[in-house]
Protein backbone atom coordinates (compact mmCIF):
# COMPACT_ATOMS: atom_id res chain seq x y z
CA UNK A 1 0.00 0.00 0.00
CA UNK A 2 2.13 2.75 -0.82
CA UNK A 3 1.76 6.05 1.12
CA UNK A 4 1.12 9.24 -0.48
CA UNK A 5 1.94 13.15 0.66
CA UNK A 6 0.64 16.00 -1.20
CA UNK A 7 1.68 19.40 -0.39
CA UNK A 8 -0.51 21.87 -2.70
CA UNK A 9 1.29 25.16 -2.32
CA UNK A 10 -0.32 28.24 -3.45
CA UNK A 11 2.33 30.89 -4.09
CA UNK A 12 2.02 34.42 -4.64
CA UNK A 13 2.49 35.11 -8.27
CA UNK A 14 5.70 37.32 -8.11
CA UNK A 15 7.45 34.10 -6.62
CA UNK A 16 6.07 31.72 -8.90
CA UNK A 17 9.28 31.81 -10.63
CA UNK A 18 11.07 31.11 -7.78
CA UNK A 19 9.12 28.27 -6.63
CA UNK A 20 10.16 26.76 -9.91
CA UNK A 21 13.33 27.55 -9.84
CA UNK A 22 13.47 26.05 -5.78
CA UNK A 23 12.31 22.58 -7.28
CA UNK A 24 14.64 22.14 -10.79
CA UNK A 25 17.53 22.67 -8.41
CA UNK A 26 16.21 20.68 -5.79
CA UNK A 27 18.99 19.22 -3.07
CA UNK A 28 17.94 15.62 -3.86
CA UNK A 29 18.68 14.99 -0.09
CA UNK A 30 14.96 13.47 -0.19
CA UNK A 31 16.11 10.71 -2.77
CA UNK A 32 18.08 9.36 -0.23
CA UNK A 33 15.42 8.33 2.29
CA UNK A 34 14.58 4.67 3.34
CA UNK A 35 11.35 4.25 1.58
CA UNK A 36 11.15 7.05 -0.63
CA UNK A 37 9.68 6.13 -4.20
CA UNK A 38 9.54 8.91 -6.07
CA UNK A 39 8.28 12.86 -6.10
CA UNK A 40 6.84 14.93 -8.94
CA UNK A 41 5.91 18.98 -8.79
CA UNK A 42 2.80 19.61 -10.56
CA UNK A 43 2.60 23.04 -12.27
CA UNK A 44 -1.50 23.89 -12.59
CA UNK A 45 -3.00 25.03 -15.91
CA UNK A 46 -5.46 27.33 -13.97
CA UNK A 47 -4.54 30.61 -12.83
CA UNK A 48 -4.25 31.06 -8.79
CA UNK A 49 -4.70 27.29 -7.95
CA UNK A 50 -2.09 25.37 -6.38
CA UNK A 51 0.89 23.75 -7.42
CA UNK A 52 0.98 19.70 -6.21
CA UNK A 53 4.47 18.55 -4.27
CA UNK A 54 3.42 14.86 -4.47
CA UNK A 55 5.93 12.26 -2.91
CA UNK A 56 5.66 8.22 -3.04
CA UNK A 57 6.36 6.74 -0.08
CA UNK A 58 6.54 2.86 0.94
CA UNK A 59 5.03 3.59 4.43
CA UNK A 60 3.98 6.27 6.13
CA UNK A 61 6.64 5.84 9.15
CA UNK A 62 8.98 6.52 5.97
CA UNK A 63 8.00 9.93 5.28
CA UNK A 64 7.97 10.62 9.03
CA UNK A 65 11.41 9.37 9.33
CA UNK A 66 11.93 12.16 6.97
CA UNK A 67 10.26 14.85 8.47
CA UNK A 68 12.23 14.38 11.40
CA UNK A 69 16.03 14.17 9.99
CA UNK A 70 18.45 16.54 9.23
CA UNK A 71 17.95 15.99 5.36
CA UNK A 72 14.64 17.36 5.57
CA UNK A 73 16.01 20.83 6.30
CA UNK A 74 18.75 20.58 4.29
CA UNK A 75 16.26 20.05 1.42
CA UNK A 76 13.97 22.91 2.36
CA UNK A 77 16.94 25.44 3.52
CA UNK A 78 16.33 27.98 0.87
CA UNK A 79 12.28 27.69 0.84
CA UNK A 80 12.13 28.15 4.65
CA UNK A 81 14.64 31.09 4.34
CA UNK A 82 12.45 33.00 2.05
CA UNK A 83 9.35 32.40 4.00
CA UNK A 84 11.73 33.47 7.07
CA UNK A 85 12.85 36.75 5.05
CA UNK A 86 9.26 37.32 4.59
CA UNK A 87 8.43 37.30 7.93
CA UNK A 88 11.09 39.44 9.22
CA UNK A 89 10.17 42.48 6.80
CA UNK A 90 6.75 41.71 7.90
CA UNK A 91 5.41 40.69 3.84
CA UNK A 92 3.11 38.27 3.21
CA UNK A 93 4.61 35.09 2.89
CA UNK A 94 5.41 33.85 -0.64
CA UNK A 95 3.55 30.65 -0.49
CA UNK A 96 1.46 28.92 2.18
CA UNK A 97 0.74 25.43 1.98
CA UNK A 98 -1.93 22.74 3.15
CA UNK A 99 -0.87 19.30 3.42
CA UNK A 100 -3.02 15.79 2.98
CA UNK A 101 -1.77 12.26 3.25
CA UNK A 102 -3.28 9.22 1.28
CA UNK A 103 -3.47 5.79 0.33
CA UNK A 104 -3.18 4.51 -3.24
CA UNK A 105 -6.05 2.06 -3.74
CA UNK A 106 -6.14 1.36 -7.50
CA UNK A 107 -4.31 1.85 -10.03
CA UNK B 1 6.58 17.32 -20.19
CA UNK B 2 4.14 14.91 -18.80
CA UNK B 3 0.37 15.96 -18.82
CA UNK B 4 -1.45 15.24 -15.35
CA UNK B 5 -5.50 15.33 -15.11
CA UNK B 6 -6.41 15.20 -11.54
CA UNK B 7 -10.42 14.78 -10.80
CA UNK B 8 -11.13 15.76 -7.10
CA UNK B 9 -14.08 13.26 -5.98
CA UNK B 10 -16.36 14.64 -3.22
CA UNK B 11 -18.04 11.04 -2.19
CA UNK B 12 -21.34 10.62 -0.29
CA UNK B 13 -19.98 8.84 3.11
CA UNK B 14 -22.39 5.92 1.93
CA UNK B 15 -21.36 5.34 -1.75
CA UNK B 16 -17.30 5.70 -0.38
CA UNK B 17 -17.50 1.33 -0.68
CA UNK B 18 -18.99 1.38 -4.29
CA UNK B 19 -16.61 4.19 -5.35
CA UNK B 20 -13.93 2.18 -4.55
CA UNK B 21 -15.47 -0.97 -5.93
CA UNK B 22 -16.11 0.86 -8.93
CA UNK B 23 -11.93 1.53 -9.28
CA UNK B 24 -10.81 -2.09 -8.06
CA UNK B 25 -12.63 -3.51 -10.81
CA UNK B 26 -12.28 -0.74 -13.59
CA UNK B 27 -13.02 -1.58 -16.64
CA UNK B 28 -9.32 -0.85 -17.58
CA UNK B 29 -10.60 0.68 -20.77
CA UNK B 30 -7.88 3.67 -20.22
CA UNK B 31 -5.08 1.66 -20.57
CA UNK B 32 -5.69 0.86 -24.26
CA UNK B 33 -5.80 4.23 -24.80
CA UNK B 34 -2.36 5.98 -26.99
CA UNK B 35 -0.27 8.09 -24.77
CA UNK B 36 -1.65 6.98 -21.52
CA UNK B 37 1.23 6.43 -19.02
CA UNK B 38 -0.44 5.44 -15.64
CA UNK B 39 -3.33 6.13 -13.08
CA UNK B 40 -3.50 5.96 -9.59
CA UNK B 41 -6.74 6.19 -6.73
CA UNK B 42 -5.90 7.96 -3.63
CA UNK B 43 -7.65 7.88 -0.31
CA UNK B 44 -7.70 10.82 1.73
CA UNK B 45 -6.69 9.83 5.17
CA UNK B 46 -8.63 13.06 6.59
CA UNK B 47 -12.63 12.12 6.60
CA UNK B 48 -14.31 15.05 4.23
CA UNK B 49 -11.39 15.35 1.92
CA UNK B 50 -11.81 14.22 -1.39
CA UNK B 51 -10.39 11.20 -3.45
CA UNK B 52 -7.89 11.57 -6.09
CA UNK B 53 -7.91 10.22 -9.82
CA UNK B 54 -4.86 11.03 -10.96
CA UNK B 55 -3.97 10.21 -14.35
CA UNK B 56 -0.37 10.48 -16.23
CA UNK B 57 -0.23 11.15 -19.84
CA UNK B 58 2.47 11.78 -22.42
CA UNK B 59 0.20 14.98 -24.00
CA UNK B 60 -3.01 16.90 -23.29
CA UNK B 61 -4.02 15.92 -26.51
CA UNK B 62 -3.58 12.30 -25.69
CA UNK B 63 -6.21 12.81 -22.80
CA UNK B 64 -8.48 14.93 -25.05
CA UNK B 65 -8.91 11.93 -27.86
CA UNK B 66 -9.68 9.58 -24.34
CA UNK B 67 -12.43 11.99 -23.57
CA UNK B 68 -13.86 12.03 -26.66
CA UNK B 69 -13.43 7.99 -27.37
CA UNK B 70 -16.41 4.91 -27.24
CA UNK B 71 -13.87 3.77 -24.51
CA UNK B 72 -13.99 6.89 -22.38
CA UNK B 73 -18.12 5.74 -22.23
CA UNK B 74 -17.04 2.16 -21.36
CA UNK B 75 -15.32 3.15 -18.87
CA UNK B 76 -17.22 5.27 -17.07
CA UNK B 77 -20.39 3.52 -17.55
CA UNK B 78 -21.51 1.90 -13.85
CA UNK B 79 -20.39 4.96 -12.65
CA UNK B 80 -22.44 7.46 -14.56
CA UNK B 81 -25.24 5.08 -14.40
CA UNK B 82 -25.22 5.64 -10.30
CA UNK B 83 -25.17 9.33 -10.70
CA UNK B 84 -28.50 9.12 -13.36
CA UNK B 85 -30.10 6.71 -10.84
CA UNK B 86 -29.50 9.30 -7.90
CA UNK B 87 -31.09 12.14 -10.54
CA UNK B 88 -34.04 10.72 -12.02
CA UNK B 89 -34.53 9.28 -8.12
CA UNK B 90 -34.77 13.38 -6.79
CA UNK B 91 -31.63 12.10 -4.43
CA UNK B 92 -28.49 13.99 -3.96
CA UNK B 93 -25.46 12.98 -6.27
CA UNK B 94 -23.65 9.98 -4.79
CA UNK B 95 -20.44 12.14 -5.78
CA UNK B 96 -19.32 15.37 -7.35
CA UNK B 97 -16.12 16.22 -8.92
CA UNK B 98 -13.83 19.14 -9.75
CA UNK B 99 -11.10 18.58 -12.16
CA UNK B 100 -8.12 20.15 -12.77
CA UNK B 101 -4.86 19.82 -15.14
CA UNK B 102 -1.40 20.11 -14.56
CA UNK B 103 2.59 19.86 -16.45
CA UNK B 104 5.29 18.21 -14.53
CA UNK B 105 7.99 20.31 -13.92
CA UNK B 106 9.92 18.73 -11.23
CA UNK B 107 10.77 14.97 -10.41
Amino acid sequence: MTFVTINYITCQPEFAERFEYLFSTRAGEIDKMEGFKYMEVLRPASEGKPYLIVSHWEAEEHFKAWTKSEAFLKGHRRGFEDIQKAKEEGRTPPMTSDFQTYTVIAT
